[in-house]
């Protein structure tokens, strides 16, 4: 290994403490999006910490939560982006958690606390990544960085497009790490090149203006949580295929490269089903490459949550006035969650549903990165440095985030680098980080730096 | 009016004031039985409200929560039995209450609190007539009298038949007044002879054993809350027709004095929806003995409560783990809570549902009293003296309680008198009486006694 990286890993070895106290700070200030908590609070605290590290900044605002924005300048041209985000998913339940989710926590060689991975962890690492490279090469960054840490990911960056388009010259760069990376099960990094889309709507339904005695009204009121089942049950058949008319319109078959992609990866269906105890997959699947292909390049369409009436211990005989779901779908290349709120609407409409009300609560198109972009190589070659193995290359991945805007609107390659792994236990309870993927996760982002920087 | 019935009236009217006050005692003493909230406490308090006024009690064990039992000897031989129950509803949504549920606070001519009506205000309308008949005879009571007060008849009165069924000696007597009773939207007394039977179940499925991303885990996790959308989508079409197979069974046709008398029933289809704010009936019906038979003469399943996943603010992309629905079927004769119970499960089998587990939570019979029978005659008449009207009589109503043990293990003819009117607000926010309809309801509840007492 050449003396520069040598310096580097030792800096981020000898620091780890440091970057645990600055990462305890940033996880003891909520910022949960979808409750509106500690949001801004939050994004004053990252711009401070980025200040602290010698980076300009900025809180722009945005249609949304505000944007932090933060810059650097290095001794060559070239400029890398970051793209992280500030804000986490709520930490409910909360009787699950095994520490409170906004204390850092360590045990057994892992730090715990909502965020922590997704996406707190990786604001640290990038920060521990840069102060590495500048140290080792005498206080100067080889190029210039800049920061855009949204507070909307956790929603659906419902304002990031928009973001984007009006600060395209501003944000201007050659190439763009993205919020996440890390490894498998077997401690291969792993690569994603792309991301499904999102459409996340609340489908709602009044049919009364107060709740009834059910013996009252049982036989002949109109009832919010049986029309709403059964609104719920035309979306999507028990062979989960999602009966909306046109779903599947401009849904993109996974290319030849794409599939041989797939098939490379290592087959984590076992593993899958052993760390969430299920007894099966849906249509039987049972791993291989049809697995691996449903589990990214399929559409879905997903409740999150259903509400309504008495929900609390025993009985209560009440008929709902009210009802509610959560649903996301996950889209692929080359549907867009504006289509399919209409799609659903009109399906809505036509099954005899039209007291089923759509609120669209966020989303983002699906977008893929060249896998032969000279950027995507780079960050493979010095992923092979850091973990000793070949990255599996996702072509695409399951979850979503607005890599749309910076694919097509900067025109930016994007890769994934960090510290995840697969027990993370993101949008979970007792979300956590290992210490050592960490370290692991932060040289391998060092390496990218340097080398995007000094090439 | 006679003389005796003068002197009734006078003392009901006239000690207004001390009664409101004892049901603010019992109002502010939380009895929730479906949280287990305050029973024991609350069964102490109605033994030592009967014992202030002149009646033996015990707290009588049952398989579930105590039964006060009360009794006192009067001049003639015949016994008359009050059925009435101590435990409330939950009075959740607390948002929706305009003043506190458990302090009994007056507006407008009315008293406000959980249990006011269903059925604190008529354990306190029975002391109120009985002390006031007592004053009246001179410090006697007319008849013997028996009181089963119970606690758990929110949650279907599980423990009553077998505590009926064991201590039938004990509770033997000649006719009972049950719990409830009242006037409808035109003031007119209303007369029920039956009541539908409930089962009560919650149906829950689990699918992991922890919620998941549902970027990773939706196109190939089973879903909880999809599961139980599927599940329950399978038990009732949207046309109202209950899929289970065999479900209809057992049902009896009403019969042709069961139409005769719900035909002279006043149609109370328009004030009904215009008090819930539908827009219409199911199955297109708009009043008329149509609307009156399957009102109380259909067999229901009603969605009570749904759960699952993310219920807050905003969004959470997360694949639920669990879910569940609370329900109840209105039973008609002959049907049983036990036949529904396996029919439900074999249904859930045969659809594919094996993984939708229920848990029977309560149930009771269906049954009616015969019209004819001389006690359900004085109750009419007493009832024509107080309020000016003929009663409407209702062959069967659309709730439930443990009227079948009463009926044919004691053999009682029951009846229905009290303080209830369409506006009360039973088992929803902002439960009241009006205390117009207490004076009236305790005066009728009053000349019962006394008729039947000195017939």
């Amino acid at each position: 290994m050449n003396e520069l990286w040598q310096k580097i890993d030792t800096h981020i070895e000898e620091n780890l403490d440091y970057w645990m106290a600055q990462l305890a700070r940033l996880v003891g200030q909520p910022s949960v999006s979808a409750q509106h908590l500690g949001i801004d609070e939050c994004a004053a605290l990252v711009a401070a910490m980025l200040q602290e590290q010698g980076f300009a900044t900025e809180i722009m605002p945005s249609d949304g939560n505000p944007v932090v924005y933060g810059e650097g300048n290095g001794r060559n041209p070239q400029t890398l982006l970051f793209y992280l985000h500030y804000d986490v998913q709520p930490p409910e339940p909360l009787d699950l958690w095994d520490s409170d989710p906004w204390t850092l926590t360590e045990r057994d060689g892992k730090v715990y606390g909502r965020g922590i991975s997704d996406d707190k962890g990786h604001i640290i690492c990038r920060l521990a990544a840069l102060a590495a490279v500048r140290e080792a090469m005498g206080g100067e960054l080889p190029c210039h960085v800049k920061f855009v840490i949204e507070g909307e990911e956790e929603v659906g960056s419902p304002s990031m497009p928009a973001f984007v388009e009006q600060h395209k010259e501003k944000l201007a760069a050659n190439a763009c790490i993205w919020e996440f990376g890390g490894v498998d099960y077997d401690g291969r990094p792993e690569q994603a090149l792309g991301m499904r889309g999102i459409c996340y709507v609340e489908l709602s339904v009044q049919t009364a203006n107060q709740d009834a005695h059910s013996g009252l009204g049982g036989s002949i009121f109109p009832n919010a949580a049986w029309r709403l089942v059964w609104a719920l049950n035309t979306l999507k058949d028990t062979d989960e295929r999602i009966l909306i008319p046109g779903f599947y319109d401009n849904v993109q078959p996974p290319s030849e490269w794409d599939l041989a992609l797939l098939d490379a990866l290592p087959d984590e269906s076992n593993k899958l089903k052993e760390t969430f105890g299920l007894t099966g997959y849906l249509r039987g699947l049972t791993g291989g490459l049809e697995w691996k292909k449903t589990a990214v390049f399929d559409p879905t369409c997903t409740i999150c949550g259903l509400t309504a009436g008495y929900q609390g211990p025993g009985t209560k005989t009440v008929l709902p006035a009210q009802a509610s779901a959560k649903a996301d779908f996950r889209l692929v290349p080359d549907q867009s969650p504006e289509e399919i709120v209409e799609k659903l609407r009109a399906h809505l409409d036509a099954q005899g549903f039209s007291d089923v009300e759509i609120n669209f609560l966020g989303g983002g198109r699906p977008a893929k990165v060249d896998p032969d972009d000279p950027f995507v190589q780079l960050t493979n070659e010095t992923a092979v440095s850091v973990y000793g193995v070949e990255p599996s290359v996702y072509p695409i991945i399951g979850g979503s985030g607005p890599n749309y805007p910076f694919i097509h609107v900067l025109g930016l390659p994007l890769v994934a680098a960090g510290i995840g792994y697969p027990g993370t236990q993101a949008h979970a309870p007792n979300e956590n980080m290992r210490l050592d993927q960490f370290i692991l996760g932060t040289k391998h982002t060092a390496r990218i730096i340097e080398r995007f920087g000094n090439k």
